[in-house]
């Protein structure tokens, strides 16, 4: 940590600021300029707010230098993670990976008729929802475990994997049996209790990035799961809230390649929440893809004119088709691959 | 709901989207003007996604006409609502409500001087967590039980009523015993397993804002609550995320007047999350109050410079003291009064 | 300037990083800690942008310690600016100042009735515009010089001073003779141009905040005005953008007690622009008087629903007229009065 | 226009709304259901501001269905605007074009170096500042007109266009004998005095989008200058101000793909400024392309470590080299190529 003085700061000013830093456990430097004297702590204590230091007496700034993430940090594992799934599909590696799926299960042919058709792009995932976030308690929340069921049994039948999205620390033991990865929606981002429960899992967890979440809140919550011991964890940028309204999020693709940077985890790309409209979908794929994303995760329904939710961002199966077959000649433009 | 048709749509997109319209139950009524189409759909369907009807074929815009919810809306309560407390306290009233106390519980001393203090500036709500929401998993995160049991006996001895924040459904039985009103935090609005749950219990809940949503978004929230049976539900203003990064958060003022015009719901104002800097506290708590706040939710600790979290945002005793005393004056200016 | 090292930066890294710190005019000194470097570069060049640090090989972060602007800057003036306009009125000091107005000068017959009723609230100011930006080329660009005559003339007859805005630098000139105060426009607060041009006048400027600028970037932009010599500069929170659409801009109402803590300058609340809803306007204007404004600059129509632009954020003229009201008992809360 | 009144209005309500309609130039259609009447009004009056109606007793929502723009939305030119340079270079065809160079234009060696390496890339154009829009009064404003010589003269050594920032009036005839492109920053893009002015002119324009500009914004910006008659404009996107901080900007690259739907003007990217940061520009610059824009806008110095402005976001020659071979094995892949 360093904090700078402000020129008129008096020496009890600088005394106060320092007996705190070494009750904290600093080992504290401290530069006279003409005009300002900073102090740096040194040493990494696990305690400390830098807002705190802000409003000591004589205090013009205070800037925290060691990053509050230790286990996500790209230099834990410089080499980058990677996922082996049983059935051997690898998330993180030269290849990348592809999910899809409609927004919610709704009935056995639908999710089956989905699921053929994801399976026929290449795709390696199924996602659909059992439980439903809706912002309104009088949309359709979901089909509980019989979708769960439904899932499992037609990605067995097609050979999918299965992703599906985790609400609420009850639901991680009843979806257990069914799944392969667990999905952390935004909204859940910063729901510290599941997060933790998610740590003591030993199933590949994916996470989206939160509505309005910097990078490095990203990053601290990956530390809850992490630091549970559960290393197998995707992040995946989803849209952000911003002024713009013409798109449902504004879906911040430089979080993409800033993610591959920070962190040793596989970055995906959301593009069907990241925009909300379904044209706008293929070119935010693409765009993802080419700034470097591990994978996608993309909406798609086999008839979205009739979807129960989110049909507006659904892709129509032919359109997934096409999609996959462009991302397939632009992988090698960007060193990677796609099945 | 209306839909304006694109002025090049063919009679062939208006069929289709009036087909829709009146299979999800609308009445539709439909307008030929020179240049472009309208339908507008009468009646309201429990399940609709105006998303869906703005990427159908021929389509310009739509747009809900309805509110999303019911039992928020003033019109539900037009004289609006007031919560009684069983100490006899009024939330809702002519009376402005104060809470304080420390970001957490962190000692039986450490609470019992702040219940103290608390009481002597004329508030009626202690506050101070003993479950807390943070963004690092290395953080303090609350005494837990221990700091309930803290809470209840400091503010038996002191005549306070006991607001505490609830992270988790299995925290809500835990809890009961101990406290007077949940507090949903910020990061949980939209934790929506949690608010039905909250929907059940009879006790006052506070909800925050969440950092990031809309107003539109607070009152389907609230709506989650209310649709349960609990119609004793407070909301609180406590900073939105913007760009500028010298204060914590922004906090939105205007949401107070325009929360008390949409709902019949007591709107509260948290200045010290709304800021995050604690000189810029009691501004902020004067100019709620003159927009017309029900009540205030603000932190103050004996000794902030020492606290286990939240320090740089928590009053003095003497700054909350003085605080209360300014708000007694500006109370009568809009037409309210504080004890 | 502070650089803060990465843990693995070479000795070559740092003696790059000091090289350049040198070579723009900082003395350095380096604190070696055991798992990193830190330099802090002692005194102010004139140039330098702590952006080029932040790439730099091995350094992890730049931090700029020095306000970039000076004459803004608080300690320049702690007493604070006082303006005092031709007939003693004046802003910055224990008296509120209130500004009000049409959006637009639209004939004569409306700007005389509009005057009489601003001059009846006790209100100083008359605002009206002359020149208008509006943000579609087919909307009211305003009357121009015949407006500003108008504005003069009968701002004489009732004793009022004058405040209209200025878009270019073409328009100084034309608008010396018949006004008492600039206006610059959110739109126009980073025209440096126009800003410079601005600072060599000897006429008071009144400086609305950027709809998405930063407090910084406020002070900034003053700095434009006052390196040319003209101090007498009053700033104006009028709204900033965030992705809430009920109002018309979040009016950012901590940004007033920061700017005066901040810098020297009067600071005012434009709550019209803040919230762009005429019913919003009295509880915003009440608050920013609350958290310390030094004025107010309000938009008033004898006939809102008439108005050629920003009709639904005028106030009625009895609305004006309560609201100047309740100031005047607000205003001793905060220590201030009210002609 | 639509206005749905509230379920309370009263018939005189209703009128009061349909004669303010029909007094503005509209014919009105009234639905009237059960619950609720509905008003549409069917014309494109010139003067109207849909907030007005929004203000109106018994008015419960106000929409305007037509765009506000007319020359620059896409069914004005449903085939696209091509822009033909002098030597023949078109943009808004098949062909991506690429515009790199320094920030500011520094001496004749620097931007003669740079140039060369510019043309060696196989772009098209060479940008550089002459005048410089700076935060700060103390930061370097540009070399001027000698900065506009040196441009054509080494630009003419090179055979490129030269593309340089216009921010005042006066300056457009300065630059008219030196340029090939008007840039106009996103700093003036609501600079309505200016854009007029390049309205007039007969000299293609690009124009970047506003920190904060939304999609309509840009596109009535746009008419700006089109409704002067000069439909030679390039739209760019080049990040937008979000609460993410990591980056300079956040770069909307969804904006791309939707601009190209809503308008026939030609849509460029810019990564140098939407990030801020070197190494994410040619992520950044790769995704643009990849979500379909027609060109690139970069900056590359000669030695960025040394540039007097901007350094930390300019390429080294080295790695615009590298980009543009990477860029022309992508372009291919969304059906176009680069020369």
């Amino acid at each position: 940590m360093i904090v700078a003085m402000q020129g008129k700061a008096t020496e009890e000013n600088i005394q106060q600021v320092i007996e705190r830093m070494v009750e904290l456990g600093f080992n504290v430097h401290r530069t006279t300029g003409a005009s300002q004297t900073i102090l740096a702590g040194v040493g990494t204590p696990d305690h400390f707010d830098v807002a705190e230091f802000k409003v000591l007496s004589g205090v013009h700034e205070a800037y925290r230098i060691s990053s509050p993430y230790k286990l996500a940090g790209r230099s834990f594992r410089p080499e980058g993670t990677k996922i082996t799934f049983p059935n051997g599909v690898v998330v993180g590696g030269e290849q990348i990976i592809l999910m899809a799926g409609p927004c919610s299960v709704e009935s056995r042919e639908q999710i089956l008729t989905s699921a053929k058709q994801v399976a026929a792009t290449g795709a390696q995932f199924l996602r659909g929802g059992a439980y439903k976030p809706r912002s309104s308690p009088y949309s359709f929340q979901g089909m509980g475990v019989e979708g769960l069921k439904l899932l499992r049994e037609v990605s067995n039948e097609t050979g999918l994997l299965v992703i599906t999205e985790v609400m609420e620390i009850s639901q991680i033991e009843v979806m257990l049996p069914y799944i392969d990865c667990f999905q952390v929606g935004a909204r859940n981002m910063q729901n510290f209790n599941l997060l933790r429960e998610l740590g003591h899992v030993r199933k590949p967890v994916l996470m989206k990035r939160g509505i309005s979440a910097t990078i490095e809140e990203v990053l601290l919550s990956a530390e809850y799961i992490l630091s549970g011991g559960n290393y197998d964890l995707i992040l995946c940028e989803r849209g952000i809230r911003t002024y713009e309204t013409y798109t449902r999020n504004t879906m911040d693709i430089s979080a993409i390649p800033v993610l591959k940077k920070l962190t040793h985890l596989p970055v995906f790309g959301d593009p069907s929440h990241g925009v909300g409209i379904r044209d706008l979908v293929p070119p935010m794929a693409l765009a993802s893809v080419a700034a470097g994303a591990d994978g996608l995760l993309m909406e798609m329904h086999p008839n979205p004119d009739k979807a129960m939710s989110d049909g507006a961002q659904s892709l129509y199966p032919q359109q997934l088709q096409a999609l996959v077959e462009q991302l397939r000649k632009l992988a090698p433009v960007v060193g990677r691959s796609i099945a």
